[in-house]
């Protein structure tokens, strides 16, 4: 394998992790305009500001850091601008959309980082379509010039695509022909799914480098809309208008300030206030400590606005958000996640009841569908998870969800000898039963109970009460109940067993039987698409030293093993 | 890459080629009894009976030779045994059901091998329950001893598992801690989807080396019944009676014989009668040639059971399946497989006529399913599909299908200058619009016209009409219809440039444009499932000299790279 045991490659500028953070006033890459309820989002890619060291972004082409920046502006398009109803997107260099994710980063990063690389930017265009799904903020991308690889899947995620009918602009998906890998940003599946491009259309479109042009593109529907070059600008400022008008975003008139996160990062862990990871890189786990709010809600919607960031579930999620991310793409070597809560479940629930009193309110919209995403990124992140459900903890309602989401949880029966703590309970509430699909489209307790929807009403109507060990256990809501006696050693013996078995067959594991039931477009692109991707990316016909990934601008053609697998 | 450009393993017994063709009188692995309306099913393999030198297949193991005459078993006792209303599936050895596949055999297989191997046998269990959901013949498989890994695998096909509750006898998934993979012959998948064990549950089932047994496997779905041994004999006896009893199977008192397929072999193809293939090695183009019938259909459903194995659309999908196999299995260098006929489409559509007419007979039922299987079974063959619809062919009804399971169909325009042969013309008829999904659960032409269900309307009126290379192109039946002056080279530049392309990301790009829409469980083995094991299969951890799957019974630890992908 030619990346088995091989370092990371060294980031650019001195920097020794990847940093998720980032806002308006640090992007290298984007330019965001706001002109009423319009927003115009520029992709003007600095070529000098690659991630990593040894390779330049031209051509519009993007590594992670491009994609950091996309995915903090469409976060802050949610909640900084509510006011927004449509989002233009478009290429701020002429004749060029965007040439996709760059090559030569491809080419030098590890499998690691190729693969999370892959699933952060999918993150990133799902966000992007559950902005118009769920929030109703339109997007159009407006293409000029070439949007190649990457560059077309980005487009992809838009509701609506118009590209420039001049001989030459043209949308392709090339990564086959010229790469020997696939157009795995979700393109394929959102060409056959989300377009519906007829599949011998599709396979033409995919195979072909320099990809299709004008009505051609139109009638096989990869653009909604071609117009000469001379109608480019009014036709886009025509739908923008259209789109904003038709758009049933009902943002408050102002936003609220993401201010930034408020770490500290020491050798073992990061705090970050409302949660801390603990890193134990001995035993290869990271603990996630959720800390519970120390005051009650606010008394006010309006009340929740003035504590912008600051409010509880938000200021969470935000954080959490990160965490997962940094353990993701830069601690490899964790093998398990595990989830700790500390606090008041009663203070917990008080801000369940909070957010549902106030469902219609546009921030608690945004705040829930925040959780949802950040919930799905914990799904997809390929470690064990589990949830050690301790006296003292909090996992209620929507903290609840980090057991459903864990491969398996542990849940302490009475108290510890010597501990005063409260007996570990867990409490169900609204949010455990609808707002928080995984991408399979189903609950995580509906995903859990698929064998006896009995067993899913009977959750249900255990709403608002504070489940003991015994009765969770019974309601199958966790794995194991373990009192004092037993509990040090089995979950000691559980995470060094985990910590035992190969990284790859545990990832392929959690991939499965995390998402039972359904498929949808969505769990499509995490599963068909990126299993297929993932194994091209260990191929020698992409990645050995003859494949056409390392050979891609040496002049040097490919030297493909010709068996078909 | 362990086994990039590695010869593949020698063929035991000086054999050439893995045949897909046997006969009861052949088995070596599997004894089938049959008592009135109940079989019994023994696998009791030959450890010397290895399909491949160097190992043995202890432990009831199995490797592709056994799994052929599991497939053939199954065949025959839908065309042989149309009596047969339940199916007890046991072991003939004491102690052990089945061990899976067998280790050595896939430590030493290529990766083509293994890939390959694992789609037939998930094909052939599919095939099981398809014979169970479609034919009504019910599947018990009983258990006494250990059914670990395939083992279990196979059990999960069946309709209901029995276990021998003594305190040793279990099943089990082991293959993640013991080889590093996952068990990818289904059994994530059903066990989340078709058995609906609970993810943490499976969880810890499918990390757990010894499996579970008793009571617990029971209650956490894995099974249907315990009992112990004493009463196991008398309850196979009970259950098989029962089943047979509930089974809505209506088959004839009497079968047809599956008489051995007329197959001349040489170096560049294979003649069936009903259909050749032609290998243009050089070109890595395999051409398979189906002949319509040379006669009319007969006049009687009684009239086609005399004719048995030789009836036309029998013999040709008996034909069909077994060149796809052999080219799957023993012509890895192919990159193209192209698809064309030659023969009276009237006569075809005669058949088609015939069959419709005779929907509810038992043979009738059986010939549309194994068209089914085998259309499904082209679906998944990872090699490029095409369809060429020349002057003279024969694309009607079923054999329409071909065209629209091709990744690009080509049709000619008019006649070829100095030739006297018909122009082409595709036919519809009910079998486009119904009896042949996919594993997707749509027809191919569902699928086809996802965007717009007009369209798929459109064509379903245009039912038995000769529909011209004009007409086929406007309906979308075809990719792209040429003229005698286009022809031959659009199709030479077509072929030469899909010979061009890595194979792998042919296989990834075809997997994921053939299969638009849902998925079922069907097609997320072969999806999310297969595209995770067979990363998996590339994976150091798995496959390299350090590798689980290599160090196994060496009594060395693997050796893994703990980065989590």
């Amino acid at each position: 394998m030619a990346d088995a045991h091989a370092p990371e490659r060294p980031l650019a500028n001195g920097q020794t992790r990847i940093d998720f953070q980032t806002e308006p006033s640090r992007y290298r890459h984007w330019k965001l305009k706001i002109d009423g309820d319009i927003a115009t989002l520029l992709l003007d890619v600095d070529e000098k500001g690659a991630l990593f060291e040894g390779y330049e972004l031209k051509l519009n082409s993007y590594d992670l850091g491009v994609d950091i920046e996309l995915a903090d502006v469409i976060q802050r398009l949610r909640f900084e601008h509510p006011q927004v109803r449509a989002v233009v997107l478009r290429s701020g260099k002429p004749r060029v959309f965007c040439a996709g994710a760059n090559i030569r980063m491809l080419a030098g990063a590890s499998h690691a980082h190729k693969v999370n690389f892959c699933k952060f930017t999918n993150e990133t265009r799902n966000g992007i379509e559950d902005l118009s799904t769920n929030s109703g903020l339109q997007t159009i991308c407006a293409i000029n010039g070439t949007a190649a690889g990457g560059g077309y899947e980005l487009a992809l995620a838009a509701d609506y695509i118009m590209l420039v009918d001049d001989g030459s602009s043209a949308v392709s998906l090339p990564e086959l022909p010229l790469l020997a890998v696939l157009p795995g940003t979700g393109g394929l599946t959102r060409v056959s799914d989300k377009r519906k491009v007829r599949r011998d259309h599709a396979d033409f479109f995919c195979t072909t480098e320099e990809g299709v042009k004008g009505k051609r593109a139109l009638d096989w529907r990869l653009v909604d809309e071609v117009m000469p070059g001379s109608k480019f600008e009014e036709t886009i400022a025509a739908r923008a208008q259209e789109f904003a008008a038709k758009s049933r975003r009902d943002g408050g008139a102002q936003g609220i300030k993401l201010t930034p996160l408020t770490r500290t990062f020491s050798d073992n862990g990061v705090d970050y206030g409302s949660l801390a990871v603990e890193f134990d890189r001995s035993g290869r786990i990271a603990t996630v400590v959720l800390r519970g709010p120390s005051e009650m809600p606010p008394t006010s919607a309006d009340a929740m606005v003035a504590q912008g960031a600051a409010f509880w579930p938000l200021k969470l999620a935000r954080e959490l958000d990160d965490a997962i991310l940094n353990i993701r793409l830069n601690e490899f070597d964790i093998a398990a996640i595990v989830f700790k809560s500390f606090g008041d479940p009663g203070k917990v629930m008080a801000y369940e009841h909070f957010l549902d009193a106030n469902e219609d309110h546009w921030l608690v919209r945004e705040i829930r569908h925040f959780w949802k995403r950040v919930l799905k990124r914990v799904d997809l992140t390929s470690r064990s998870l589990v949830t050690l459900i301790e006296p003292g903890s909090c996992f209620a309602g929507t903290l609840a969800e980090l057991a459903f989401a864990s491969d398996r949880s542990y849940m302490f029966l009475g108290r510890r000898e010597g501990d005063n703590k409260p007996p570990a309970a867990i409490s169900l509430a609204e949010a455990n039963f609808g707002p928080y699909p995984m991408s399979n489209g189903l609950t995580r307790l509906g995903s859990r109970f698929l064998a006896n929807a009995a067993d899913l009403e009977q959750t249900e109507s255990e709403r608002h009460k504070m489940l003991d060990a015994e009765r969770a256990q019974k309601l199958g809501l966790v794995t194991f109940a373990l009192d004092d006696i037993d509990w040090d050693d089995e979950v000691r013996v559980f995470l060094e067993e985990r910590a035992s078995f190969s990284p790859d067959a545990l990832t392929g594991l959690e991939a499965n039987l995390r998402f039972a039931g359904p498929e949808t477009m969505e769990s499509k692109i995490f599963a068909r698409l990126t299993a297929w991707q993932n194994w091209i990316f260990q191929r020698p016909n992409a990645v050995g030293e003859d494949g056409a990934l390392k050979r891609y601008g040496t002049g040097q053609q490919p030297v493909f093993d010709t068996r078909r697998v």
